[in-house]
């Protein structure tokens, strides 16, 4: 079978013997062209099945009418379950296409510059708006945005200064809520379960859960704040840590649900049982965690909404940037959660 | 704080009194421009902050640089732990960025028709090919993509005529494979989950379940074919179907392995034990089915291959199209997996 080739508008015009310009005008429908020219190109363009490029559209309007969102793409997350940029991505896109814009995920592979990745997609244009998640705690990437006035996002907090929007979840409140519940419970040595990265969220959590240990008059103990590598195998790796331990802790906080798993895992090979031998608190009700017996205290989201919400502050800063209006109006909003109590934790 | 606005190429060759067409030119360091215009108009760019639009680079080069992989995002399916998507990006995007070509997934939310979707995203010409998941017995998306000479793959194979590249999971050979096995474990009556959905792999893997069945000399009997609406409740309503059978089934045979969640659930509720009570097995080896008590017997596949594979065969579409080559080597490849046996399954 032989297969034509896309016809351009360089073709087209060849075809024709017309200026390009001309049969430009006359496909966006300008007063410059004449009805019977108009009429004889949109005949040519049919015959020849040229359609008009977005390209073309987009350099008359400046506009792709899309949004990006930046995401890794990393096999130790992936492998872990980590459902949360689906969810987040329905109520999201919903919204998007509501005011005619559509939604790309750009997803960087874990063997690539994140802050490359993402001055790359802003040099290209690939879309009039991004919203960046894994925030770090010093993100260069806000810097980016911002120097070439690109609309953007940022989902999670940072300590990069700087007026821009940001939504991040309440990891601060989870982490505060978390000990509390769990020094109630009459737990004095609580373990902490963080990732081994620099996304902000870390040090959010650690700080609520300072904060916890402050209110329920409980000392700060550097040695049980642990950072993982991986979800599941991280919450092995933290069981087996704690099991070591000569002065064992008697709950763990994990900063990840699916760590969860592995955690569960280690203490059943040990003979020991989640809720009744030690107390254990997830972060976000997840469903990968619903059969896990017993089942986890975790805190909930309604990520559509969540997504939703994400979308209407991207539109916002578009409307913003489209005004070029004086902005003092920065969205900085955390999301809380709502404790989920499970069977996880209890009585020391 | 000021925001400044974006400066475009109409307010740059405002500021310098020249034809937009000059600005242009310069930028593109074309020839019809003298040196002491060009080193004027760059200092202006510079000091105003304008960058050059990639849309206006499209516009003289045709392509976006960039591969769509379509996506629907349901909560269904993201509820269930869904990770298929990102381990295959990571294989994918790594494979493009080598030939310089970006990855973005374009999640089509559930409220939204998928063919619809596709349309607007191809007209828009978002990006230079795509991939088409999700794949109908009978999808209209094909037609439309070969009728406007758009590169693509189809992730998943099609009952569609015509010549096109597809790369697919082996359906069929999982599921002949697996009733074999089962036959020769002793089993006779053997359940099958399919999902509810229009998707061809329900077709290919039906196929593969009878060719296994009359290999292994068994009836096939059109009641212990059930299609299930979600993932982890499609499960436990396949159990519940199953418990409330006359002549039950011994073994069940699930196109989705995260049913296995549900269908372990209401089986633990009834007293009854996987593996012991009832066989099962489960499609693909998941890490989110890793916990799961006892292992269930699934397929191996390195997602992060399949979409490093899948990558070179966009690639090479696209360098088809380039050439506007005649066309008789469509690549329809199927990819076998390799059995992971678990003890959910055995003796009848």
């Amino acid at each position: 079978m032989k297969k034509p080739r896309t016809v351009g508008i360089r073709e087209l015009a060849a075809h024709l013997g017309m200026a390009i310009s001309t049969v430009s005008r006359a496909m966006n429908d300008r007063s410059e062209v004449s009805p019977e020219t108009r009429k004889r190109i949109l005949a040519e363009a049919e015959r020849l099945g040229y359609r008009p490029n977005q390209s073309g559209r987009s350099l008359r309007s400046g506009s792709t009418k899309a949004v990006a969102l930046t995401m890794r793409t990393d096999i130790g997350r992936t492998m872990s379950g980590e459902t949360f940029f689906m969810a987040l991505s329905e109520g999201l896109q919903s919204t998007l296409a509501n005011v005619g814009y559509d939604l790309m995920i750009l997803p960087c592979a874990s063997d690539q510059d994140e802050n490359e990745f993402l001055y790359r997609a802003v040099d290209r244009r690939l879309a009039d708006a991004f919203i960046i998640s894994n925030v770090q705690r010093i993100d260069p990437r806000i810097d980016y945005l911002r120097k070439w006035h690109m609309p953007f996002v940022a989902l999670g907090s940072s300590e990069t200064k700087g007026d821009y929007a940001a939504l991040d979840l309440d990891f601060a409140g989870v982490a505060e809520t978390s000990v509390r519940r769990l020094a109630t419970q009459g737990h004095q040595r609580i373990l902490l379960g963080l990732t081994a990265q620099e996304t902000n969220n870390n040090y959010v959590f650690l700080a609520g859960f300072k904060t916890g240990l402050e209110k329920a008059g409980l000392a700060f103990d550097e040695r049980l704040v642990l950072r993982l590598h991986d979800r599941i195998s991280g919450g092995y790796e933290l069981a087996s840590t704690l099991l070591a331990m000569d002065d064992r802790p008697t709950a763990a906080l994990l900063i990840q649900e699916t760590m969860a798993m592995g955690l569960y895992q280690r203490l059943g090979e040990a003979g020991l049982q989640p809720g009744k031998d030690l107390a254990v608190i997830g972060f976000r009700e997840n469903p990968v965690c619903r059969y896990l017996t017993p089942s986890l205290t975790s805190f909930r989201i309604d990520l559509k909404q969540y997504g939703a919400r994400l979308g209407e502050m991207i539109i916002a800063e578009l409307d913003a940037e489209a005004k070029g209006a004086d902005r003092s109006d920065f969205v900085h909003e955390v999301w809380p959660m709502e404790l989920v109590p499970g069977k996880s934790d209890g009585a020391a």
